[in-house]
């Protein structure tokens, strides 16, 4: 890769997951999960996005990527998570992260500038997460939430309702990939995962 | 909408299926297929796209509004359904969009420039629309192709073996929305597709 | 067919759906789906079912088809549906369904034999009919609830939980069939449905 | 569980996975899929079933217990998984039930009685298994045939067309379970596969 040639030169999103280092553990929103919730998170140019619970950071760079002018913050509440959501981002070329290694919600309080896009893919408790999330974000922006279970599907359905939430919608993303095992190349199936998204009123 | 506002000012794709105009009867790549299509096909700020039986034209659209400074080929054998796409494009102030009405894949022929980039969503046969299209795809260009029917997956995986394409992957998508239904909100499974992507040798 | 040979003389179920008689705009559930009820169901030769909501009897029937020693009662609101329901059980031979003409919950109290098996297809208040059907199923006995909507995911879930139920499991099933559309062969989503299971303590 | 209380008491099908003995690499149907499989295989109470390339033996001992009066021939390769299948078998008190340790097709050719059902789990080279079995199967008799991979998809559905088989059918199942995982519950998908049914001309 010469100096001049980024890793993603891209103009859509939806990098490849084998691109981006990973750690052992940490989840990691798979390539065909993530442009959906990036179509979701609908980002402007010059969008403020906090990701709240960024994981390996893969929505951070791709968002990163898409919005040169615009800024993101990745929150995570572990160390070693964060620096690696660093170091994607340097990885990438995405100078425009900033990592708070922090808990949500009460490390949300110190953040600059408020956002108008926010992405919570995970975060316990949720519904307090969700709330405060909510209301840092500005007037007619938009928030994503990701969940694989029971109760999250309960508990950000009715924190939504209950904050008020305009169009309100969920959708499930499965995704079967071609594989190769052994001679063969099987369907295998990437673990199903709930993405809703809503709009503050404006 | 004021003048000044485009209808999707957003940087990431993933319209809302509602913005475009329809024809009965005419097939639309849905949202949530519509964004994977455009992560495989990979596009770059100057990329020459040939969308084949373009349908609709929401892959057209949005590879339209990525590229500014690419060009998007729409062919599609239906002047009806040409004409549809046309509007769509208009609809978005996607002002780098051609419309070709013609047959595939005798109609590839007259089309300049050549392509680093091919979407093909339907086309009979399809296994000379694909070989066609390859004979014309640039050196490390990438094609993507979409089926819903087994003969598609039969024919597709067979003739991207048989041209000997890089990287071929198959993703099957399998979506659930929550729709309303009189009082309630139930899942609606949005018809599974196949996607095929491939890489011309460079 | 001739008079001795039954329409579905086979041992196992999953009869196919063209079999039934329907009416339009009333629920059936698909054989792929039917048969996984079934199965969480672990219908006893003697078992008596109460199939709560029965819309097309498809579940009604191929218990009481398994079970020629047991009974099966089929709740019903609406009279024609009611109808049918007696319908489809004549046309598989099937003389041990009773059909039961009310609302449930309250039409429940009148219903004798007390059942080692419930399937809550439909209802409202979901909750009202699950809590009643819970109180008149045997000790050791098992129910098995289906839902579509994002609501009855929350009411039945939840529930479920508030009766101590044990075992209890959740599984969403989606299938995809062939169907023929014109001269293809394409893949068709059946809508997802959550089948909840859980056994009373004995 | 006293002597007299077999281990799956029930007449419907769908026995619980971890009721089986399994061995670490040997594929099982997993319930919810081996359900559908069943229900393709319409068995009649004396049908002989011959299960090729069995694996854990999970179709051969469902079927056996719902055809007291019929015979399953359950065909491996491995010895070791012969002895598998066999001790699956006396688990389930399923006394009906024959291995035969061997090579598909060649094995094929000794086996007596000729079957009126069949179900093919695996085999390579897959055409010849089908074709093979497709000969030793009696007229009006029925085939099931299932493949994860695209080669199988190809393979299966290529030879069934060409052996003229009737009312092919090919469903796909997708089915997500709830699972524990540490505190959460959370949706897993199971990985898809496809399941081929046709008739032979009576």
């Amino acid at each position: 890769m010469s100096p001049s040639q980024p890793l993603w030169p891209y103009v859509t999103p939806g990098i490849r997951d084998d691109l981006f280092e990973r750690l052992p553990g940490i989840p990691m929103s798979p390539r065909e999960v993530r442009v959906l919730i990036l179509a979701q998170l609908c980002l402007m140019p010059t969008s403020v996005l906090w990701d709240v619970g960024a994981g390996t950071g893969t929505i951070a760079v791709e968002a990163a990527l898409r919005c040169p002018q615009g800024r993101v913050v990745a929150v995570e509440r572990d160390g070693e998570v964060a620096g690696l959501i660093g170091r994607n981002g340097a990885r990438f070329g995405a100078s425009n992260i900033a990592v708070v290694e922090g808990n949500a919600p009460e490390c949300l309080a110190e953040i600059q500038p408020l956002p108008d896009r926010i992405c919570v893919e995970s975060g316990r408790p949720i519904q307090a997460v969700l709330e405060q999330c909510w209301a840092y974000l500005q007037p007619g922006g938009r928030l994503v939430a990701t969940t694989a279970s029971l109760d999250g599907l309960y508990s950000v359905g009715g924190t939504l309702a209950s904050l008020r939430a305009l169009r309100v919608e969920v959708v499930q993303v499965a995704v079967n990939r071609l594989e190769n095992r052994g001679q063969q190349q099987v369907f295998r199936a990437i673990d199903p995962i709930f993405v809703f998204s809503a709009e503050k009123v404006a």
